[in-house]
Parts: C-alpha cells; sequence; structure tokens
C-alpha cells in the first residue's frame, strides 16, 4: 500500500518568525487590512510504501521529527490524505 | 468574526523541486526505504478579521495568489480552521 501524507512544519507560538513578520509589514502597500498573526512554515508531501497506515505513520513521525524540523523551535503535524493499492502512483493528484 | 486560514502552497505537478530531491537523497542515510515523491512547499497561517467567512477567504485568495505563491510554478489551496467572534486571539491555538 502506498500512503500519501503532508508534514506542517510552523514555527512555535513565540518563536520569532522573520517571514510571518514580512508578509505581515507588506499587506499594507497591497491595501490589505484585518490580517494578523501570520505564521510562515513548510509543507512536505511524500509517499510511504508500507503494509499498513500505522506502519507508515511510524515512518512519516520519525522523519518529520529527525529530518523535516527543528523541534527546538518548530512544531510539527501529520496529516494522512490518500492511500491507494498500487505503487506507481507516487504523486498525490492536483 | 476572526477566521484562521491555512495557505498550503506547492510547487506544481512537473516542476523541479530541489528542497525535495534533496530529502529524497538523505534518505538512505537515515536507513529510510519505501518513501517517494517527496514535494517541499510553504504554509502560511494567517487570522483575517471580517464580517463573514465569504469576506475573510475573498482576503485570503487575494493573498495567497498575490503575495504567497508564484502562480507559475506554485499551486495553493485554501484551508480553515477556526472561526471565533472575538479579535483578541490572532494566534491560532498549538
Amino acid at each position: 500500500m502506498a500512503f500519501r501524507f503532508a508534514v506542517n512544519v510552523t514555527p512555535k507560538a513565540g518563536i520569532l518568525d522573520p517571514q510571518g513578520r514580512a508578509v505581515e509589514q507588506s499587506l499594507p502597500h497591497l491595501g490589505v487590512t484585518g490580517v494578523s498573526g501570520v505564521r510562515v512554515g513548510r509543507r512536505v508531501e511524500l509517499t510511504v510504501e508500507a503494509a499498513t497506515e500505522a506502519a507508515a505513520r511510524v515512518v512519516v513521525e520519525r522523519l518529520a521529527g529527525e529530518l523535516l524540523s527543528n523541534p527546538l523551535i518548530e512544531a510539527y503535524a501529520v496529516e494522512l490524505f490518500g492511500a491507494t493499492s498500487s505503487t506507481s502512483t507516487a504523486e498525490a493528484p492536483a
């Protein structure tokens, strides 16, 4: 089975987020008001080949914690968005 | 009303994704197998103050298309994950 996951990595609360600040500061130039709390993180999508969803999640959790995020300053959330029995559909549908 | 959104920005299919390739190439060193189709994008979370969800979505869609993504090479998806009646909760719950 092939499972398609997304790992959402965001700066932890209280951690300075320069990209988010940059977005906020550009909003007045676009004439946009009423937007606040902008936080910029990463989203990593990947396909894991495994016998069960639980086994696939073990792989994703390990990658998310060790490779895709910096646990000191970032939090991550794992999201499953598809399972297929074929191994040929490594790309998620757009 | 305050609405908390996430904008997920990902490289379009067929667009070279050097970060995704870098992740894939580091997997053997971690002893991880069975992972493919890695795509690295951005996730931007923000709060929009608006009278209705529809009005808030208009603002988010505009930001997503004009500021947060490059429409030539990136696709985006907007995700609503919370609405509050207070304006003081600009930060999403962790």
